[in-house]
């Protein structure tokens, strides 16, 4: 079960350009076009005369017509006009708050009059100029919450992703929970005076720097809800002071993770890393992306399978431990905006 | 939900040759044969022995053997033969009146007392040698209704066949529905002095007519039911008579659709073109056979994802629009027919 | 419906070797490793920290390391250790009974009290150097009961293995079937002075013996609960005592069938053929093998599709002739058995 009341990332604008793009979000087939002056619009992707989906369809002077019998649909989901009928009395469809913004676009599924474009984060780094981003998207099976305890503990690195970002020092370096602003969930882990592995490695060579000396290391995960994770992550030679030391002594990023829920059962996964060093070197953009992309696929298999494991067990209640701290937190917040949705009882957890 | 009294078309001959042809038809596995003297026979494809497909085994000699331990099936779906075994007590299995016919093998799915061979629509064309016939089969993913509705609203055309038969002027010309003889429902349309198509074009050519000159295009669709719908179409040059201009001055067709259900939401489509010029070019036959065959799949994405939407909003109530009159009288008299079989309650629609 | 207070076939040797292998057996996913000193260990497939299948993990110093955030598993299902946890308190998974013998992994899925190694069958064959063995693994979505009534009624070879063992004397043959020693149920064929089909000329002429005069054939099928079909099979040359013909004038094989399941309709189905001539001869033994499976592959089609059938309709019962005695009387004692373990009416069927 998902909050419903929140702006959720539903696609990047290079995926909804000529053609429209149906796309289910948090239960709803929703259909994205470009309407007037290319302003992104979000409709119900169902045709109200037949019940053709309109993502079928094309994009003419800013509506949205039905590719099966040329219905236009506007923006707003009201029939705008089809030939040879008089379309004032046909019934309107679902019109969806959206907004483009940062790099991405947003959708609102739940109740339109709570909808306040104000609330969708303020991402700094997508208005830098000294920062520069780079990212892809997965469909992964399994409920969005796996993946946001998957970000928020980051343990797993050691074993799921040993060849590239893992390490032993990572689970030797306890972490540290805590809230956040407003319901910001953070978790984070240091390591001193530690061998950098290879993705960071690459990444110290990208800023110019050697990558055969200790570093210091930092992960602090950030979750807001409904379910984005925002990782700052680094590593600064060490003795530089960390996580606060000076750009020239460290190559430093921040993990971008916005789950969006398809279904209960899959997810809309929209990764990235927005880099604070040569933004402008757009070849060290695409090895990052593409490394990153392998990394994150390795975590695929291994949610879709506990997944399955999860629903082959409904009845079984799994450990709470120190590092799953930052899922659990965020967890408790998830489930405090279900019950003001009054989706589960307010004792229910 | 099907008629099952009546004559449903379950395959072409060519599939019943020498081996049997296992196909479900209005949700009843079948398997198809030729008997002796090549007659086609039409059974239940269930052993009584262990409940095999006989549709896995073999004809020899005019019976059905079991490919699993050699029951001999016959066309009555009585056992005729096992070895080693006196089959006398053995239990039957459903055979089913079928006939082959018109170049299409029919069956009869509903009471078998009512099978009535000769309530197997005629087609003249089939049995002149004035015309010519080519068509193929596709497996769709929805209620046969749906291709009922598609093939007696031919709007569609323009947005789903484009590039072939589709042209603007088929939504301007407003379609004129009426009942026909006994059951049958007809829709059609007329437009006068336009161009002609890209597909009619080629069957201008094809009767060595030309191609750049207005045309008058006619579509006389006739439903008759459970679900066969035929379509007069053709183009004549301008100002000859339209549907009614001398055969040199035109290029006329039938556009030949057998729906029959194969499930609740499956058809197996039998779709052709019977051809009144130039019946002895057979490259002429195969060439428009071709084209036809892809025009025609260019519904089946359409749908199949219209049927999909349907499923995930069964509250929804679509329009009905004058274009859909077709549609809806079809399904007005297959409505009648449910209710004749007291499948559904005669006050229900 | 299986037995769960059984021994199983779960895996042959070279499946767990330096991987963990994860397999449901008798719908328990479980996963089979290499504890200390190579012994196999079997516990749930089931991270008790987050609920990941343990077989996507790695083995390390006897122990199942889970692949998700390194929780160390016993060969007894108990927490070993976890990076930065105490694990003293950490909810045990169930631990299976396991054995490692005659060239099989064996598992006992039901209450771990009652099992007992001496339960496990004695395979002669398996280890006397007078045999050679080779077999392999299908998977098959078919009840596990299925295969036992194909095995103990071998006039399906006549049809389903036409060109290899397959020929008409073999329905010609009346079985016998009667009870063996405990729980096994045996039904033979024997057939005298017959021409060898194929796989048994091969077999022939692998002893050295001429392949194209008459023999004697035997098939001796021995149902042993909860599903093993072991079958004597061979020829020998004519007027040599058939079964009871010295070895340097027969040809005769064990034919290995452990048939294990997965759920209530599908089956891991390990096959093989144990050999008592030439055993020293491993191109033969290759050769055998790759027969055997070209042979028993094409059950699967035939099973499989009766799955569905017999399924599709649950009310009809099937016939149960002479020929199918083996399989009727396999299926009382399974019931029995059933009864045991409280699973099924004493009274039912």
């Amino acid at each position: 079960m998902y909050p419903k009341n929140a702006w959720y990332v539903a696609a990047t604008p290079d995926e909804v350009q000529d053609k429209p793009l149906g796309r289910t979000i948090c239960g709803e087939p929703i259909v994205f076009f470009r309407g007037e002056n290319n302003v992104v619009a979000a409709v119900e992707d169902f045709c109200p005369h037949r019940g053709a989906p309109l993502s079928l369809g094309f994009v003419r002077d800013g509506q949205l017509v039905c590719g099966y019998h040329g219905l236009v649909m506007g923006c707003d989901g009201k029939c705008q006009d089809m030939p040879g009928q008089r379309v004032k009395g046909f019934p309107s469809i679902k019109a969806y708050p959206v907004e483009e913004r940062h790099g991405f676009i947003w959708v609102w599924t739940g109740d339109p009059e709570q909808a306040d474009k104000g609330d969708i984060p303020h991402l700094h780094w997508a208005e830098s100029p000294e920062w520069a981003y780079g990212g892809g998207l997965y469909h992964i099976n399994c409920d969005y919450r796996l993946m946001v305890d998957n970000l928020m503990d980051l343990t797993h690195e050691t074993y799921v992703h040993a060849t590239s970002i893992g390490q032993p020092e990572i689970e030797e370096a306890a972490p540290k929970t805590y809230k956040g602003e407003g319901d910001e969930v953070i978790t984070e882990r240091h390591m001193e005076n530690i061998p950098a592995p290879p993705f960071w490695q690459a990444a110290l060579e990208g800023n110019g720097l050697p990558s055969d000396q200790p570093v210091d290391r930092w992960q602090v995960c950030r979750f807001t809800p409904p379910s984005s994770v925002h990782i700052d992550v680094g590593v600064a030679l060490a003795g530089h002071g960390g996580y606060d030391a000076p750009n020239d002594k460290k190559a430093s990023s921040i993990v971008v993770d916005f789950i969006t829920p398809e279904t209960e059962t899959s997810i809309w996964y929209f990764w990235g890393m927005a880099r604070h060093f040569k933004p402008e070197d757009e070849a060290l953009t695409e090895r990052i992306r593409e490394g990153q992309g392998k990394i994150f696929s390795e975590d695929l298999e291994m949610l879709e399978s506990q997944q399955k494991n999860l629903l082959a067990y409904p009845e079984r209640s799994l450990l709470k431990l120190n590092i799953d701290g930052g899922g659990v937190q965020a967890r408790r917040i998830i489930d405090r905006l279900l019950q003001e949705e009054g989706r589960i009882p307010a004792a229910s957890r």
